[in-house]
């Protein structure tokens, strides 16, 4: 499995995702599940993939591959609106999906796979789409600031909790960082390193992006802060009749 | 949908559950999921059902048809293990659904229900146990200390984080409240009163019983305790590098 967010405040985009793929219990493996593709002074997109590792690879291999032909009608690079480029990756998630159609029903599998595109293009708003395997997508809004894919519901409650389009873009972060967290301490099919991407809001170049290893000085510092806190709230709520009269 | 959990440390037992249940979105509907069977001197159980409220409330309804029945072979009140009553509560459950296998199989439904049953037989320690729909069942450990059923993903990463065999009876109840409001916040099919048990390990007669509904002051107090707590755990992450220069 995968657990992959994204989150749009007013100040920007923050996206993130686990590391973990399995085809089953005996092969599991780490792989990067965020590609970021930046066009100076153009466009700067993250894109977040779920679900079938082989339909992921595929689409990734066909963006660049669109990338590198000069003659092609559009590629992540064209369109005027992000809209545009969510369009294209679920055609690209389609074409190659019904490739193997008919070998996936015969093996009773699927190679569904879902996307988060998140980014903005110069003069346009940053956005966040969520590219069904079918190939159409949704937006997020302001009474719905952000989108999962994967192994959601572990991570959702501190979203439903905490975020909203006032929220800081760090905050946000740190927010993704404690969802991813909480999944990955929950369910073994989600698991680090944590890759972190931060888009300010109408700054094109050179979106943030790291990568948290399960040692890394930040990820440890999160936990540690965050299970503290979580023993101070718990210690703080109100008591049973029988407690007060001890 | 549903969620119930149990939850047993050293002390005792807590069981909880939702009261929200849905045929579809056109009828939704509160019922208890929560049934208590108190023997003075002998033993005290709590059931608590997930799935299909029909087979659901036939279990319910034979249970009571048997303790009625006085040349019944075996009821809730027999047995001297608790895992007896777990294996006939699995056999009531498989008896009622084959009455209408055919049926669920013609309209592409299901009527499976999933149980957990807590409880202490005197002289026995008390046990929780999570009751298949299939009928065969599995208990608590040490190293596993709590059962779930129906939503169970939403409110698990707070019971990972903070049970264990030590927590108290009190601090296990406040973490099944926050367990279960955190996910009727994140799902609308899970939703109030909360009911609440409490057993006390080795005192027999009469388990705490509560049950807590939206402006039940203790739910209410529970909820803004958490989330400023939450708030305040949340501003004690650590900063990103650029933050600290500020």
């Amino acid at each position: 499995m995968t657990y992959c967010l994204a989150i749009s405040v007013n100040k920007g985009l923050v996206l993130a995702s686990d590391s973990r793929t399995n085809a089953g219990v005996d092969y599991v493996a780490t792989y990067s599940k965020m590609s970021r593709y930046i066009f100076e002074d153009n466009r700067s997109l993250t894109l977040l993939t779920s679900g079938s590792l082989a339909t992921s690879q595929a689409v990734i291999n066909a963006i660049d591959a669109d990338l590198d032909d000069p003659d092609v009608e559009f590629d992540i690079s064209k369109g005027k609106h992000l809209h545009e480029v969510a369009q294209y990756i679920g055609r690209l998630s389609q074409r190659e999906q019904t490739l193997h159609n008919s070998a996936m029903e015969r093996s009773k599998s699927s190679n569904e796979s879902s996307f988060i595109l998140g980014g903005q293009i110069t003069g346009q708003p940053s956005e966040i789409f969520l590219i069904y395997p079918q190939g159409n997508f949704i937006a997020a809004s302001p009474e719905t600031p952000f989108l999962q894919i994967g192994e959601n519901k572990y991570g959702k409650p501190i979203l439903d909790r905490m975020i909203s389009p006032n929220t800081s873009l760090e905050d946000a972060a740190r927010c993704a960082i404690v969802s991813l967290d909480s999944t990955i301490r929950s369910n073994i099919s989600v698991g680090p390193p944590i890759e972190l991407a931060i888009h300010k809001e109408n700054v094109i170049e050179s979106p943030y992006h790291s990568v948290l290893g399960q040692n890394s000085p930040m990820y440890k510092s999160v936990q540690k802060q965050w299970n503290e806190g979580l023993k101070q709230a718990f210690q703080r709520l109100p008591r049973f009749e029988w407690e007060k009269s001890r």
